[in-house]
């Protein structure tokens, strides 16, 4: 919950003082032609309302009224491993996040590291997303934003994600599974393909493909700071007004 | 995010308008002596002040500065089943709503209905518990406090509690066995007593009381107001400034 501090209505109050100050000295000189008397008459306005001034803010800000919330959004990255969405996603978490958006970044990465006993079968990915869409869901009743990055390799998962959220956009973020190979700097593709790695979406597990997304990003095409404009565009125009 | 309307804007600038240009008007008349003037003066500054205002609050609006946060708590109520941890918890989170604070209110009830494959075994609860610590961490990243209701009947469960969330004030809402069977309306003590319920804290599973609870709420001598205020006292002096 924003809070104004003393400080700022302080501050308030000597910003305003100055504009209105030499206001009124202009009116009254322009009434009564009288430059000195004037001033003097400004000088006195000044110091008394910069006091009423600093209580006028003290009051309105314990009044709620006329403050408003952004609608809060989720954008939702889904694709192959090694596509890009980490990368993309943090690229348009920081930008958000410096336009004053109040956003969360949720990374498969981190959560996976915290609950390690989630494993990678159909059911336990569908279930471990539908956390996360909870999670998502309980940020956004608190009026924060979610910038979320899983394979999320399923179409189940993925509606859990447009059911569980509010304004959902689902990204999808599209490469070759070659061309993943390719940047596989990680060395998880390698392994994958000897086996040393369980239900491998792109080798040894589908990835169904967006059926209905709301952006696609090729990767192939696209640079990443395309990627996080088009991204940001999208959601200025949509949620942010 | 909270932002401010024009709407709000304006409004203020209308009640500051009108204390500020009595006081204009009877500074004009003290220096100049004549109470026509002075209300022409009055008048031609409120037109053009009122404009003004509106700019200026505009602008401020944009800047960040000055605008604090509450520092976010973690209220958890840890007691036996029946022991009323959730109508004290409930009680809890309307009064600091009321109070205009951003607060998430989360009962084991409607978690375990989204997640109903959750069982009760030690591992299985403490796992639960892991998450909605998890869950709590992340809205208090953004600035929004927790009222939770959970039996959460192990030492474990409750220092990931302690360690994964800002402000934890753990509430041991204490009640006898033989007290919470008799308030048993929903009949789940009489269910574990024959068997039909297994792990049920209190019958067929141990609850570890907390050694070092920041408040204990004995629930058979004191009512659920009094119980409420006493929580409610403690997030006031402690959190809220």
């Amino acid at each position: 919950m924003f809070k104004e501090t003393n400080l700022r209505s302080i501050a308030k109050g000597i910003s305003w003082r100055f504009f209105a100050t030499t206001t009124t000295i202009i009116i009254v000189y322009i009434f009564f032609g009288k430059l000195d008397l004037a001033i003097a008459a400004g000088i006195a306005e000044a110091l008394s309302k910069i006091i009423l001034y600093w209580i006028h803010e003290r009051v309105w800000q314990r009044l709620r009224w006329g403050k408003k919330m952004i609608e809060p959004f989720n954008i939702w990255f889904t694709g192959l491993p090694l596509s890009g969405k980490t990368t993309i996603a943090d690229g348009v978490y920081k930008k958000l996040k410096s336009m004053g958006i109040l956003v969360e970044r949720i990374d498969s990465r981190d959560v996976r590291k915290l609950f390690p006993e989630v494993g990678f079968t159909r059911e336990e990915r569908n279930r471990h997303i539908k956390r996360i869409a909870h999670l998502v869901g309980t940020l956004q009743k608190n009026y924060v934003s979610a910038v979320c990055s899983f394979v999320s390799p399923y179409v189940e998962s993925r509606d859990y994600v447009r059911k569980m959220t509010k304004n959902p956009v689902i990204v999808y973020v599209k490469a070759s599974v070659e061309t993943c190979m390719k940047r596989d700097y990680k060395g998880v593709y390698e392994k994958a393909l000897k086996g040393e790695i369980k239900n491998f979406t792109g080798i040894s597990d589908i990835y169904e493909e967006p059926i209905d997304p709301d952006i696609v990003i090729d990767t192939e095409k696209t640079s990443i700071d395309e990627a996080v404009d088009m991204v940001v565009k999208y959601i200025k125009s949509k949620y942010i007004k």
